[in-house]
């Protein structure tokens, strides 16, 4: 049946506008079970994508694949002081099994920190077995009753990466790497720049020592944290007896390090290029990057473009392009334009009589630059051999986009907190202030504007000059700090 | 380091052998939760290779990806009778979650047709949205307190085929692919080839209506269910009210198949082609084809082989192999060959200083002909050279041998019970028999052998001459079929 309808425009309810979206995108849909979704083909098929191209990152930086166990005992998870009052308030706890009451209460991994370092104290003597680095991609469960299709599920698809090494600066370097692995992967694939940098301690994960984090900016100025990097220190390693033999002889805790993205950056990925007319799909993570619509009133016609449709295919194919040939007879090609422009394909390639008469094809623009026609009528030989070259060329200018959007919505230098709760309880965006270091700043940010500290920027995001004192008036800055509201 | 210590052979004790081999190849060890395993990288990588094969054969056959949750609502699974009395003992159920009781229990699933065919039910409207094609990658539990590793486990990975269609042909059609597709990647992946068929009613999944399964040989003449597709027919759309509009106009019941494989076939390609070295890895699935080792005494000597051994690496690579260098100064070459031939790479390159003089290269071979040497010294371009056919010609060989070791062990044309007894009880493998169809024969070899009836054979499996009678002595044979003991 053809769906036609308009989707909520973003400007109207954002948030009505991403679940209509999603959902009628057929990227992923609600479960019978409460908080959990599920995932559809085309939602699955970017996700596999996303998957494909970070996996191939990790074994390029000597990281290996291995699966750990869903159900971790309950004692596990409270060795870690912090980590079990971070954690336990959202476990999912299974008690009974095989017809019986369970001993001990099981949980479903909320993350896998404390059985996977329980097994590299088996498999580790000395530092000659150092370092060790491992990912997993798995399944986790935090509770969660106000789900939202991908940016909060009580089941979620991740992977988390493990590492332990021999010195703690080895441990950072390798934390710093990973993140440096999710930026290039998110600006290059997704198209989506973060700030990276370091969270405040009330922000960081629950047992680690630092946690850096990446942050990127939605359409609605909201900040969505897109993946995080931990040193985690020794705390893990002393939670689990994890020892190993220096190259001196002694006997030391390993230093650990953790990291993890999930399918949250396909909600990422929606809220930063979609438009009121559906998604748009980065062409590199696109399951189908061209579609071709044969346009016919007569069987004739139809025998003709088809034909024509399944040469351009092939043509495209060759070249290394994700061609599909939408010849569904019962569709009239309106409703094939809306189908696919709300699920995003980056470029629709239009056959007709009139186009198979003049030897031109037509190719549409799911997005084109302002002040342009999104239909272009070109020779089918010039048409074709453009193609990749226009795929790269989106691809590329899908990132700049969202930077300069990005940037246009990033408020530097604001010293009073007038201004501050302006913008936020305004237009929102990222507010960059000077903050002494108090968590009591966060603590009133969070109550009065619903705002938090996203993240300490590194470097090259920091203003050329910093505020000298905290935005509380209070103090003098200790760091410049972005605040946001957040996914 | 360095591990030498002997496998228990496995004429002397084969689920010894197994157990140690598995752990001491680094393919699998036991968790801390009791029942579930954890796969180290070395047994992931094989696995990672297996669901790649697999998931383009998927894809060639027009199937896409999906992934459904984690946590069924115990009701869902009430739902088809047959279903919840063949799984409801081995379910792991979630009765807490958020720090509250829920109000039904969740379990995790044990396999998926009841949700799957729920959100089908939602996406389908009429006879032009069938056939709907979908594979999910998951995690399943099925408790188990006594476990093996890969082959028996609380836990397991697999992959879950679902599809539904408008007709019975159709869906049985596409039972039946998908078992050719299992066959085809079991012999020519795995090297692993099964005798296929049909189950009978008492071995078949709990609601389906029939069940087609590919049945392995293992060395200790034990049988492997390594696969199997199941026809459902309408069981679970009916208990799903899944119904589709038909082209007639009329509301029908959709038909719907379900065809599974899991990290089971790790264990069986272990106990197909392990020795009593170590196991065997199938070029193709191998995540290290030849390891290359340089051998010294001196630095220069050191220096000169390793700069060798990198040569060859980078012309292995080039040639599309899977190569690693193994240059680890803390270990001696013994010690190495042991660790990968336990490993089961395929093929060693040794590069020594006199070898370097010579321009030769010695190839020692994880498999080889009887009555040849396991070494060869070859002219260095002859021996790069010969790789990559080697490399196939071992895939080849070790299917081929595996097929002459399961029909060796095969026994045809039995027709007294005390012959059968002979055999189960003795050397075992599998037995070919006349059945008349009657469930009682099955409970009674059963009871007295431990052994079931494994497949009702296809064509081409079954003997030229089959027996007339029933093995029990009663009534006509309806089939002939296979017994064994097994996994």
């Amino acid at each position: 049946m053809a769906d036609d309808r308009k989707l909520t425009p973003r400007g109207e309810d954002f948030a009505a506008w991403y679940n209509e979206l999603v959902q009628r995108a057929e990227l992923a849909d609600y479960s019978p079970v409460r908080g959990s979704m599920v995932i559809r083909p085309w939602g699955y098929g970017i996700w596999e994508r996303m998957q494909r191209a970070l996996d191939d990152m990790f074994k390029a930086t000597g990281h290996e694949n291995a699966y750990f166990p869903l159900l971790i005992p309950m004692s596990f998870i409270e060795k870690e002081k912090e980590h079990v009052a971070g954690f336990k308030p959202e476990l999912a706890v299974v008690t009974h099994a095989g017809g019986k009451e369970l001993e001990e209460p099981l949980v479903i991994r909320p993350t896998s920190e404390t059985v996977i370092l329980e097994m590299f104290g088996k498999w580790v003597q000395s530092y000659r077995d150092l370092p060790l680095l491992i990912n997993q991609w798995a399944n986790v469960m935090r509770w969660e009753l106000r789900p939202r299709l991908f940016l909060r599920t009580a089941e979620f698809l991740w992977q988390e990466g493990h590492t332990a090494h021999a010195t703690a600066e080895e441990a950072e370097e390798e934390t710093l790497r990973m993140l440096g692995v999710y930026r290039d992967f998110m600006e290059n694939w997704i198209g989506m720049p973060p700030i990276t940098g370091l969270k405040s301690d009330s922000e960081k994960f629950a047992g680690a020592v630092r946690t850096y984090t990446c942050e990127a900016m939605m359409q609605d100025n909201k900040a969505l944290q897109a993946g995080t990097s931990h040193f985690l220190g020794q705390n893990f390693s002393r939670a689990a007896d994890f020892t190993f033999q220096s190259e001196h002889g002694t006997e030391e805790y390993a230093w650990s390090t953790s990291w993890g993205v999930s399918t949250r950056l396909v909600g990422g990925m929606v809220m930063t290029h979609g438009d009121d007319d559906g998604l748009i799909v980065p062409p590199r993570l696109a399951p189908v990057q061209v579609v071709v619509i044969p346009i016919y009133r007569t069987d004739e016609e139809r025998s003709a473009t088809v034909a024509k449709a399944r040469e351009v295919e092939a043509r495209l194919r060759d070249d290394g392009v994700r061609v599909k040939v939408d010849d569904r007879a019962h569709l009239n090609p309106g409703a094939k334009f809306y189908e696919w422009e709300r699920k995003g394909v980056p470029l629709r390639v239009e056959i007709g009589p009139k186009d198979l008469e003049k030897g031109n094809l037509c190719i549409a623009r799911r997005l084109f630059p302002e002040g342009e026609k999104r239909k272009l009528f070109l020779d089918e030989a010039e048409a074709l051999g453009s193609i990749p070259a226009r795929l790269e060329a989106l691809q590329e200018s899908m990132k700049e986009r969202a930077k300069a959007r990005r940037e246009a919505n990033s408020h530097r230098g604001v010293t009073e907190w007038g201004q501050l709760a302006e913008i936020l309880e305004g237009e929102g965006g990222f507010v960059y202030t000077g903050w002494s270091g108090d968590p009591a700043v966060e603590a009133r940010i969070k109550e009065e504007f619903k705002a938090t500290l996203r993240v300490i920027p590194d470097p090259e995001f920091r203003s050329d000059t910093a505020p000298a004192r905290c935005i509380s008036g209070e103090g003098a800055a200790a760091h410049e700090v972005v605040w946001a509201r957040a996914y």
